[in-house]
């Protein structure tokens, strides 16, 4: 198979996507395979409660899971998913989440992005923060895309989501893919995942990664808020993606420059809090 | 006539622009318009030799214009271009070449580039620096395009390249549109003269025209070097634009990012020395 099909296959299903994350030696999250009823009570019982289960295939902005609380909600849940293949994971308290954007040429050149700091809520992604400066994460977040990349002989953009917690980090899950949470790189980086990830499928060399300013990313859900109040913000950028608007669906993004973090992380926070104050203080 | 086809009316026809930099007390070069071999032989008398005979229409890139040195020259080039309206101007020994790029709202908004310093070879713009830091020479054509924007009520990005003569600026052109010069506005700029050009034609808040960085373009012509020699370059853009290669043609661009101005000057000589050496010493 060839590479960018095997990376496929393997994070297109939540298990082959952990057992890789386990043979690579990254931390990752408890998980046990669910196929049956007995298997979801045993794997309640192993990794405990609370967890979530997850649909092996076609999950996507938190669509095919369940949080389980209680044996009730285990039963619930498996009637209502048990009829494809799932995962069990225990539930992580995380402190924060972050996610490294990485790419690898077809010469094996590997080049690292900043890490992004990210915000989900419902299941979505809807802020991220970048670069998020923590040497000692951006460290071992590199050591582990480095293991993916080469261990998939993989070509382009790959993303992995990481849960923070007490400072290390928890691989959640992987994207073969320019992600979302490395939208900001457009205006933020020196070379965009996106030129980067043609570089690199092209076999030209790669562009450099470096953060140019602090960037913001909003994503902007259901509609395009009102665009005039938008632009008149310094420095900020919108992304229309000419979509039908639809509740919940991603129909475009903001990118806000700042010349600090703290400046960033200010302004963000007023424009979440007066776009979508249901996310509440994001950071 | 509305405010564009006015403003593109003005720029289609040499006689048109000069009138206009005139009245608005813009200096530019000496000039006539020429009709007949009288005219151009008046015309060269008054204005002096070494001057320049071009088309009133339909120039571009060096195209339309011969440079007359003598009284046989002008008899040449009335043979060889009489047939049309042709205007003669004064040939400027000028030091170097600058450009500003503006860009006003439908509100009236203004916004000013910093200077671009370009180069052109045989009429072809080939290299542009930017920003190119001379507070008094960017004051000056500050005020010289608010005056030809608000004249015009104009809406969208517009280009007047000058002449730079004993630290004073000469209007050459204007060009009522987004401008090769800009092209550096992409990587190097808050916000790309392509984004405010839609903003304001669309009636929304411009966007910040700081540079980020210190730019330098590079007109690819003829055909697209070798890619990844090129991009094997830190911090350099390859602009593609799929055009069939032509002797002449212009069928993309570099852009290179560097942290200081110096280090950009070197970084594009030395670009310019191995990819059209005969170009000379640019700066």
């Amino acid at each position: 198979v060839a590479p960018p099909l095997r990376a496929l296959a393997i994070a297109q299903d939540r298990l082959s996507e952990k057992r890789l994350f386990d043979r690579l030696r990254i931390p990752t999250t408890h998980y046990a395979p669910v196929d049956t009823r007995a298997a979801l009570l045993r794997a309640v019982r192993e990794i405990g409660l609370p967890g979530v289960l997850k649909t092996r295939r076609m999950g996507y902005d938190g669509k095919g899971q369940a949080v389980i609380r209680t044996l009730d909600d285990a039963d619930a849940a498996w009637q209502a998913m048990g009829s494809v293949p799932l995962l069990y994971e225990g539930f992580i308290p995380f402190d924060y989440e972050v996610s490294c954007i990485a790419v690898r040429g077809r010469d094996a050149a590997l080049a690292f992005y900043p890490l992004s700091r990210n915000v989900h809520h419902a299941g979505i992604l809807r802020v991220t923060l970048a670069p998020w400066r923590n040497a000692t994460l951006q460290r071992a977040a590199q050591r582990y895309l480095r293991a993916v990349l080469t261990d998939l002989n993989y070509v382009g953009v790959l993303a992995v989501e990481f849960f923070v917690r007490r400072g290390r980090l928890l691989a959640n899950e992987m994207a073969p893919r320019v992600h979302n949470s490395g939208h900001w790189t457009i205006e933020g980086a020196a070379t965009s995942q996106f030129e980067n990830h043609l570089r690199a499928i092209a076999g030209l060399p790669l562009g450099a990664t470096t953060a140019r300013g602090h960037a913001g990313m909003i994503n902007l859900i259901g509609s395009v808020p009102g665009k005039k109040a938008l632009l008149a913000h310094p420095d900020l950028h919108l992304h229309d993606y000419g979509k039908t608007p639809r509740p919940g669906r991603k129909v475009g993004h903001l990118t806000l420059m700042a010349p600090s973090g703290a400046g960033r992380n200010d302004r963000i926070r007023s424009l979440v809090k007066s776009l979508y104050p249901e996310l509440g203080r994001i950071i």
